[in-house]
């Protein structure tokens, strides 16, 4: 049996995360594969229930505490339900967002002290980290209209936003630095296809190692 | 403007929380005085929709370490938004369980490592702790009879919730031992008039100290 891989497409909204997942998994099938495509938060049933608590509009008092510890219980949830089975079992999962996200996310953008968020991770994942974490990097600006947001200047809280995203994009890029056989840089600015053939080469060169 | 207070009444399944909360708040409303009741899991609105997912039957796949994130995402919420703001204004905080519960259930009875809890209700609460957590002290099969489970010999299942209930129980006495400032344990076998009279005491004790 073909040992599991985990790979992870991680980056700022608009980024391309999605449609880049989509051609990965197809060129996986084409390989005759058998992905496993999850996604953070969520992935489970439960964590699907709590996506449901962070992503709910109606709370906006929700805390920077509150939020990392409710990505780190879908995310225990996730690794011991549906990830590392699957590894177990010889799959390949290739997850929307995982662990790197609540680091840039929850620490270089929101200013959570590193050393809790890392903690807490750790206990979420015991450790467990994914095979290859594929960063699409895109300014955040560019990221934002892709995803629809309107033309014309930005107004005080779209640069609070972006302020908030260019921290989150730097945090990607630090975590790249400090770990290159963990993660890849592929500059998302480049036309679509071009990310595409970036991420299927690293992809495969990742199952072949 | 008086000290703000925070005390907890917590113990087993039918012990007999509910109906002694209702009688402390009771006592403080006839002395004048505005107590907050709330409860854990919950007491704000991000903490009653975790709760929703804690206690849903829908998902028996919950694992420990999952539920132990849930409960201190609820908590950290729980603590921010309206515990410390009570305590600040000077009001009299009354909560239907707290940190005692996840010590005594995720570790004595669940089994998850007693540093581990330790350190996640730390980072949930920074270091907040209640003025007096009044345990009521109850035999588990006792409590189950109470909130109705059927009379006659216990089953296999119920046998292990009870062994479950019995560990949870011992949690809360070595707690309770282990802090005997923080901590009061009142025999709730004792007529509910007697178990009453003993909290409301206590109640008024660390409310004159
Ligand atoms: N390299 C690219 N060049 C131009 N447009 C792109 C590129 N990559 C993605 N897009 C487009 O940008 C939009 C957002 O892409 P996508 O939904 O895949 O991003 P995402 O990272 O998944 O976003 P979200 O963070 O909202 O989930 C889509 O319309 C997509 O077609
Ligand atoms: N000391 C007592 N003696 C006899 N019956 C009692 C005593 N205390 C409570 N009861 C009864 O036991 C039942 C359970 O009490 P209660 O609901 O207050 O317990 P609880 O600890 O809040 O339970 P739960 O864990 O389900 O929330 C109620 O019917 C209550 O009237
Ligand atoms: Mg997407
Ligand atoms: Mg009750």
């Amino acid at each position: 049996m073909s040992k599991g891989r985990m790979i992870v497409c991680d980056g700022g909204n608009g980024a391309g995360k999605s449609t880049v997942l989509a051609a990965i998994e197809q060129h996986l099938r084409r390989q005759g594969r058998d992905p496993v495509m999850t996604r953070e938060p969520g992935g489970t049933p439960i964590g699907e229930k709590v996506r449901g608590i962070l992503l709910s509009p109606d709370t906006p008092e929700m805390l920077g505490i509150t939020e990392l510890l409710l990505f780190a219980a879908a995310r225990a949830q996730h690794v011991r339900e549906k990830i590392r089975p699957a590894l177990e079992a010889g799959k390949v999962v290739v997850s929307d967002r995982f662990d790197s996200a609540t680091i840039s996310f929850q620490h270089y953008a929101q200013g959570l002290p590193l050393e809790l968020v890392t903690q807490i991770n750790a206990f979420a994942t015991e450790g467990f980290k994914p095979d290859l974490t594929i960063v699409l990097d895109l300014d955040p600006a560019l990221g934002l209209e892709r995803v629809g947001t309107r033309g014309g200047p930005l107004d005080r809280i779209e640069l609070q936003e972006l302020d908030f995203l260019k921290r989150a994009r730097e945090g990607y890029l630090a975590q790249a630095n400090a770990d290159p056989e963990g993660f890849v840089v592929i500059d998302a600015a480049q036309p679509l296809e071009q990310v595409i053939e970036a991420a299927i080469a690293e992809v495969d060169r990742v199952l072949s190692s």
